[in-house]
């Protein structure tokens, strides 16, 4: 059974892949399965239709049959779950991967979402530039310590994992920030996961999304 | 094999159980498991040994055997698939389960950690009193989501699962904001969970440990 999920009909970031479709998208590709992709629009998400998949009215969604997902770490991890290739094998190794997931959310993002905030909802605040420098420390704080777990290893903990999946997924929202290249091996693991082939298609499938939105 | 946990051995919130031990106790609890307790200062979180087990260098940790977690979120679902009576047997409900556990990590307790911030780290910035009501908003916007979509019910989805534990959890942080008391259904909620035998005796354990620290 091939699996629907949802994406922006236009997504804010106009492609760069930093919507939450996209960390669904490359699961999927990870593990090689099929999906099918309902767009919406910003107005349908907080419509009863779509609040009935996802109760705060945001994508991505995953439909397949008689379940029906929200939150993208839940997807993921239920895709992980299915199929070979994103969870070891090794029963002690296979909750640690998990930990790292709910690192990437809990520990990793929260400041990343506070920049965000910072940055767009109160980006005219008076306060905006004496408070991003405060915001940007405690980002710097989860990275030096993400530095000093990672080393000169490759992934989080052994191979290739959901857990590196979604860690990578969440330090792309720093792009533009500048921090990341703060901590080279840091910058060297997420550009070793935007590698990876699986990554390159999902990337280049909600592209051509956003480029079609951006002519129609 | 009875696991151990970390806890903190002065925790900053005085026994109020809102440090993260009190979810693995309580899903240990729930689960009728018995576990013991390393409690750990702030001086010791950011040696090299705990380190070793949570390179973020705080609390809780889960050692069993060869196998060592960080992450609360993670170790209450290892607890949960490994134990009856926190998951659903049911093949759709149990990752659905796990949704309600991402959902109350990455999209509720989000604007919940930046209030705490707002009130303690920036808490004689100048902007406090004129941002807080912003971050109050923020959370009075996912806390009406959950209230529409909890509606009546006792449980977000079904019996009690690790995923009403986590968001439990997580919500009773906004005890003193006076925000819960404005959603009934979601205060009443909360006290729902408090009421379990099991939130119970997870509770007055953690409270020993905090009387004992004051005490000492």
């Amino acid at each position: 059974m091939i699996p629907t999920i949802t994406a922006f009909e236009r997504s804010p970031d106009g492609g760069r892949g930093l919507a939450r479709d996209m960390q669904v998208r490359w699961a999927l590709e990870e593990v090689d399965q099929p999906y099918d992709v309902r767009l919406v629009s910003f107005d349908a998400m907080k419509q009863s239709a779509h609040l009935a998949l996802n109760p705060f009215g945001s994508i991505p969604t995953y439909e397949e049959g008689d379940l029906a997902l929200f939150e993208s770490g839940a997807i993921v991890l239920h895709i992980a779950e299915r199929h070979a290739g994103l969870l070891p094998e090794d029963a002690n190794a296979r909750p640690r991967a998990i930990a790292w997931m709910f690192a990437a959310f809990s520990t990793i993002e929260q400041p990343i979402l506070e920049r965000a905030t910072a940055v767009i909802q109160e980006g005219d605040a008076p306060w905006r530039d004496q408070r991003l420098p405060l915001v940007d420390d405690r980002i710097r704080k989860r990275l030096a310590e993400l530095s000093r777990c990672l080393g000169d290893r490759d992934w989080l903990d052994g191979a290739f994992s959901a857990g590196d999946l979604v860690m990578v997924g969440v330090l792309r929202r720093l792009q533009r920030s500048g921090l990341l290249n703060e901590f080279p091996n840091v910058a060297a693991y997420v550009a070793r996961g935007e590698a990876r082939p699986a990554f390159k298609r999902a990337f280049d499938a909600q592209l051509a999304v956003a480029m079609a939105a951006a002519k129609g």
